[in-house]
């Protein structure tokens, strides 16, 4: 089944976006009220663990089947040089996710999560946006279904990543477009890229931005006309989690700014964690921009769903606390 | 078999502290080096796994066998009303750590990590430090002793927590004698101390440091008139788990502060990695103090070895990546 028929259908979801449950919230909240330790004392652990109720919709939240999604895409923008590796190693690496080699291969399988890699189009990459649209609606459309469709039906917490030669440069594009800004607040070194490879990548977004200034009242257009498919295949998963209110875990910088566009939509992300802070540059300000905050914060800047793997631990210690402590009745233990 | 025969003894053990081992780090960075991800983009996963290697000298660090020690101790000075709690609960998260209801044992179980729990004399509190020494020197060696003696011999990583009603105002004493400023700089909320709890905790600090000036040189003389004997235990253990070359993770500003006197000491911490930055303000400026940065930020305070237990999960991460990754070659990837 197709989630989003059209475009339109796209929209209207957007524009009915199912809210938390606020009894299941305060129920969960009420129960770790008198677990054994001074109330607060866990900081973010609390709050994620009644976050996580919120969206499950149950005061005792479970992460039993984690669901890590990493979608692939190629970018026709490399033509303009600025990425340092060549962009058949899109392919190489979705085929070393699929060999089980890549970092996120061993965080999923420490975390005892669910792994799919969704290669899209890598032979047929976007067009070049200095030059004009990136994509078509008809192709936006087909990434954004493809981010729905990838989401198993037993998942109880969606994890999300991106792998593609180039898209730190798309990334930056969306940001800037979405928040405003210049090419160096949004542009860094991504995979590697010395400051002269900074600088091509801060030009070509420039000039990009620039390209496609009238569409930057329009969510849509924008994510069409600067994005790629794995980042619009992002978004679609996104909107698609929000639907069945399954709570979703970011990644970085790429990750998040996949969602740029829509993010001024009031309360989108509002079922969204991010998993870490990146150290690519950008990452602060988007996180900022979204009015976000990273639970991790660990210097890491590949991508490729690793920083939200690595704090899906975080998730499950913030769970293990909230399950399976005493309460001070149990315990005996005197509260005065 | 005691570790330390005489306090002396225990001096001489700091004067010929083992180095790590360089060539197990200059391998293990070299086996990452092609590893098939950008260098560095992993950050601290992978500093923290050549810090493992450089330790465990092995450029394939494992932790198999993570043991945490949780020390237990009560405070003389909880007779000058600095704690909200009453001292007996001591006693009572002791018995809770023990049928498993803490927070601790939730993140012990998750990280496969064996707890064990070390009660020191709970039922004779340290003297109150605002009117003499706390412990005498054969009551600091007995701790210290306690504190490498809970090391199991096949641990591959030590990971140290405390309790003690009472002991934030303890730390914060054996903070300000051992890195000065002000009591105010030091002195936190701790379990939940309101405004007035805290100043009068301040009042109690800074008098026990003036009474006890004329031991501000001497590491052990602070140790043991301004300490705890569950502080004093972290800090037997830490200097144990070094000359056997043990890599240690630390908690939050109590068991950081139980390090502070001996801080000093070039190089005496390189063997431990802090696990958070803790909520409690006074933990910031001390980890600054000891060069320390923490793995995790999340607004934890809890103490009890939370912070590092929950930061284990990151070592777990580092090693998973550093040992299990395919490299380049073997994936077949382009490298430019």
């Amino acid at each position: 089944m197709t989630a989003f028929a059209s475009l339109d259908a796209f929209r209207a979801a957007l524009a009915a976006l199912p809210a938390a449950d606020e009894e299941a919230r305060a129920a969960a909240l009420a129960h770790q009220a008198q677990l054994t330790k001074p109330q607060g004392s866990l900081g973010q652990l609390e709050e994620i663990a009644t976050f996580i109720a919120a969206w499950q919709g149950r005061a005792k939240a479970q992460v039993l089947h984690p669901q890590i999604v990493i979608f692939a895409g190629n970018h026709g923008v490399c033509a303009q040089g600025v990425n340092p590796f060549p962009q058949e190693v899109t392919a190489q690496m979705v085929e070393n996710f699929r060999l089980g080699g890549a970092s996120i291969n061993q965080f999923a399988k420490q975390a005892g999560a669910a792994l799919a890699v969704v290669a899209l189009d890598l032979d047929r990459p976007t067009q070049d946006f200095t030059q004009g649209p990136a994509m078509g609606e008809d192709e936006l459309l087909a990434a954004l279904n493809a981010g729905a469709a990838a989401i198993d039906p037993d998942c109880d917490i969606l994890l999300l990543g991106e792998m593609g030669i180039g898209n730190s440069t798309t990334a930056a594009a969306l940001a800037m477009a979405s928040f405003g800004g210049v090419a160096t607040d949004w542009v860094g070194p991504g995979t590697g890229s010395d400051a002269k490879g900074r600088a091509l990548k801060a030009d070509v977004v420039s000039k990009a931005v620039a390209v496609h200034a009238q569409a930057a009242g329009d969510p849509l257009a924008l994510m069409a006309r600067l994005g790629g498919r794995e980042l619009a295949a992002i978004a679609g998963a996104v909107v698609a989690a929000r639907m069945r209110r399954l709570p979703v875990m970011l990644d970085g910088f790429i990750c998040c700014a996949a969602l740029a566009p829509l993010a001024r939509i009031d309360g989108l992300l509002d079922h969204c964690l991010v998993g870490h802070q990146s150290a690519e540059p950008g990452h602060a300000r988007l996180l900022q921009a979204m009015g976000k905050r990273g639970i991790l914060g660990l210097d890491m800047r590949l991508g490729e769903g690793s920083g939200a793997a690595v704090a899906l631990l975080i998730v499950q210690a913030a769970l293990a606390m909230h399950n399976g402590m005493a309460s001070f009745e149990q315990a005996g233990i005197s509260t005065q």
